[in-house]
C-alpha cells in the first residue's frame, strides 16, 4: 500500500472514525483501523463486533493495498502534522507515515484476526441530515447513561406515516422529536444506542440513508456508513404516558424561563427543587438558601385553565427547556404526580415534545 | 447603601475580585467582599490577611454606605443577570440585588470582624502593563506549585539599573525575563507568590505601579490595587547557575522544534526523554514506543561549536520553548549535567532567558 493524502482530510477521517468507534481496551486488533487504498481513494474501516464504521477519504493511490494499524495512534500522529500532504507506505511490518523531514512508523496489526468491514442492512428510508441532526441533538441527551438498564440508553427510531419519530427516556423524563423523511416507508422500528446517534448527529450531513433489519441499524451519508447492533425492547412510547388530565396551560419564552431557573436555582437548597407558581399572567419562582440568601423572580406567561403549580428539580427543568432554546413554548400541567408536557407553540419542521415528571404538583 | 450599576461592569469587577482573592474555606467573613458606595462610584475590597484587593467600579450612588457580602455569591448572581442595569440596596440584614421582575437577597456579613481595606506600600517604580504581562506570562508558569517549599512558588522581582528582572524556578528549570521601567528606581527586591502574579498579568493594564516595602508587595493600575505578603528568601538568581562551559550553540525556530518534540514525544516510552542529536545543520529527534511504533524527525538549525547532544523530558522542553512561541532562538549546550540556556536570537523589549537542566548530555 502506498498513497498520498492531504493531512487535513486524512486527519478529519481518522478523528471521525475514532469518535464513532471508541477504543476497546484489551483488544488491540478490534481497536485497529483497516486502511484500504484503491483507485477510488482510501477507505477507513473499523469493527468491534458491535459497532462498525466505513469512511471514505480522498487520496491518490500509488500502489493498491491494505493495512491494519492502531486507530488512536494513527489519528494522533496525523493530527499533529503540520505539512500540507502526507504519504502512507507499508514498509515491512510497519506503516510509515512520511512528511518532509520526518518519518513515523506504526506497527501493522494482524488482519486475519480482524472481523473486516460489515455490510449494512437494506436502506429503508432517507432523511435530511440537518433535520435529523437537530432531532438527535434534542433527544439523544435524554437517554440514560446507566448501562445496567440498556433499554434506557437507546433512542427509539420509528417510521410512521411518512414521518420519522425519535423517542428517548431515562424513566424520569422523555423527549420526542419527529421529522419528515425524504423517501422510503420502512419498515423501521429500532432501539439504537444514544451515544452513537449523538456522534452521528454531529457527523452525518446531506441526504442520510436509514438502514435497518431485525438485528442491525445503520446510517449512510456521502460514501460513509456507520452501523450498530440494536438494543432489545422497543417499548419506549410517548403514548404510554397519560396526558389527559391537563388543567393548566402556559405559554412563555423557553429562554427567559431557563435563565430565571438558573438564577433562582442558585439560591435553592439541597435537592434544588423549584416550584413554578402559576399566577394570572406570570410564573413566580422563589427559593431560599442558608448561606446564599433568597431569590424571587417573575416570568411573563399567558396562562389559561387552572393554577396547578408543579415543582421540578432545577437541573431536569433546564434539560427539558434546553432543546427549545429561545423559542415560545407551551407548558401543559396536570394535577398530582403526572407528567408535564412541553412543546413549541409553533412547531418547526422538526416537531419537539418533552415530558417531564414533577416532584409534586400543588 | 443604594446604587445603580451596569450589570456587565459590576460583573467584571466582582469576577476580578474573586479571581485575585480566592475563597478561604471556613471563614465566611474573610471570603466576603466589602462594598463601599460614594460620590466616586463603588469600591470592592477584599482582605484575607495575606492578600488584599481594592477595585473600582463605575456606579451611580443614590445613598452612601457600605456592606460586606459573600464574594462568590455576589459574583455568581450578578454574572447570571441579563438585564442592562442592576440596583444594589441594603434592606435590613440583606443586600438586595434588584433587576426588573426579580430580587435576590444576600446576607450581610459582620463588618466589625473584617480586617478592612489595606493601604499598599510606597510606589517604587512604574512599568508598562502589557510588557509586564508578557514577562509574567513567560515566567510565572515556571514557579513550583508545591506549597511545601514556598520559596519556589514565588517570582523574584528585582529592579536593577532601570530594568525590572523577573526570575522563577522550580529547581529543575529557571525562567528569567527583564523589561525597561517607565519611572522609579526602587529599591525593589521581593519574592511574590506566582499564582497572584499570573492573575495580575491578566488583569493589570496601562501604566502599572510597583509598590514594595519589607513585608508587602502591591501592583496598582487605573484606580485598582492588589497587595500581598511577600515570601521569605530571595536567593533565586540566574547568576548562580554556571553557564561558562558552553561548547555547542544552535539557532533554530522555537515553534518548529516544539512541534517536532510534540510529534516525536508521542512515540517516546516511559520517561518521555528525548535527545536533541546535533548534526551539521540540523537536530535529529528519534524515539521508539512498544505499542505506538517509531518516530524520527529532523529540524533545521544553524550549528556552531561542538556536538554536545543533551536529553530532556519532552514536557519540560515544551514548557521551556513555549514562551518563545514562533520566534528564532539560540540554544546553548554545556557538556555533562549542566544547564542548557535558551534565549531569543533578537531580544524584544522584554528579554527572555530560560535555563533547563538536561537529564544527561552526551
Amino acid at each position: 500500500m502506498d498513497l498520498t493524502a492531504t493531512c487535513r482530510t486524512l486527519s478529519e477521517a481518522c478523528t471521525a472514525a475514532a469518535r464513532l468507534l471508541p477504543v476497546k481496551y484489551g483488544n488491540a486488533v478490534l481497536s485497529g483501523v483497516l486502511l484500504e487504498a484503491g483507485a477510488a481513494g482510501l477507505t477507513l474501516s473499523g469493527n468491534d463486533h458491535e459497532r462498525a464504521v466505513r469512511l471514505h477519504c480522498a487520496a491518490t493511490t500509488h500502489t493498491d493495498g491494505a493495512a491494519l494499524v492502531p486507530a488512536a495512534a494513527l489519528a494522533e500522529t496525523v493530527r499533529m502534522l503540520d505539512a500540507p500532504q502526507v504519504r502512507l507506505v507499508v514498509e515491512g511490518s510497519r506503516l510509515a507515515v512520511r512528511v518532509p523531514g520526518a518519518r513515523f512508523a506504526l506497527p501493522l496489526l494482524d488482519r486475519d484476526l480482524h472481523p473486516g468491514a460489515v455490510t449494512p442492512p437494506e436502506k429503508v428510508a432517507e432523511a435530511d441530515g440537518s433535520l435529523l441532526a437537530h432531532a438527535l441533538r434534542s433527544v439523544a441527551g435524554t437517554a440514560s447513561r446507566d448501562e445496567t438498564l440498556p433499554v434506557f440508553t437507546g433512542v427509539r427510531l420509528r417510521l410512521d406515516g411518512g414521518r420519522l419519530e425519535l423517542v428517548a427516556s431515562d424513566r424520569y423524563r422523555m423527549a420526542v422529536a419527529s421529522l419528515p423523511v425524504l423517501s422510503g416507508s420502512g419498515p423501521l422500528d429500532a432501539l439504537v444506542p444514544a451515544t452513537l446517534l449523538s456522534e452521528l448527529g454531529k457527523q452525518a450531513s446531506g441526504p442520510v440513508g436509514l438502514h435497518a433489519d431485525r438485528n442491525r441499524f445503520a446510517l449512510s451519508w456521502s460514501g460513509n456508513v456507520a452501523s450498530t447492533a440494536v438494543l432489545d425492547g422497543g417499548f419506549l412510547s410517548a403514548e404510554a404516558i397519560p396526558t389527559g388530565q391537563v388543567d393548566t396551560v402556559l405559554e412563555l419564552n423557553a429562554g427567559a424561563l431557563a435563565a430565571a431557573v438558573r438564577r433562582v436555582g442558585f439560591f435553592a437548597d439541597g435537592l434544588r427543587a423549584l416550584t413554578l407558581e402559576v399566577g394570572d399572567n406570570q410564573v413566580r419562582l422563589a427559593s431560599t438558601h442558608d448561606q446564599t440568601g433568597e431569590a424571587e423572580e417573575f416570568v411573563k406567561a399567558d396562562v389559561s385553565g387552572g393554577r396547578t403549580s408543579p415543582s421540578f428539580q432545577a437541573k431536569y427543568l433546564l434539560d427539558a427547556l434546553q432543546p427549545f432554546a429561545d423559542r415560545d413554548i407551551r407548558l401543559e400541567f396536570q394535577p398530582g404526580k403526572r407528567a408535564t408536557v412541553l412543546r413549541e407553540v409553533t412547531p418547526g419542521e422538526v416537531a419537539l415534545k418533552y415530558l417531564l415528571m414533577p416532584i409534586v404538583s400543588r
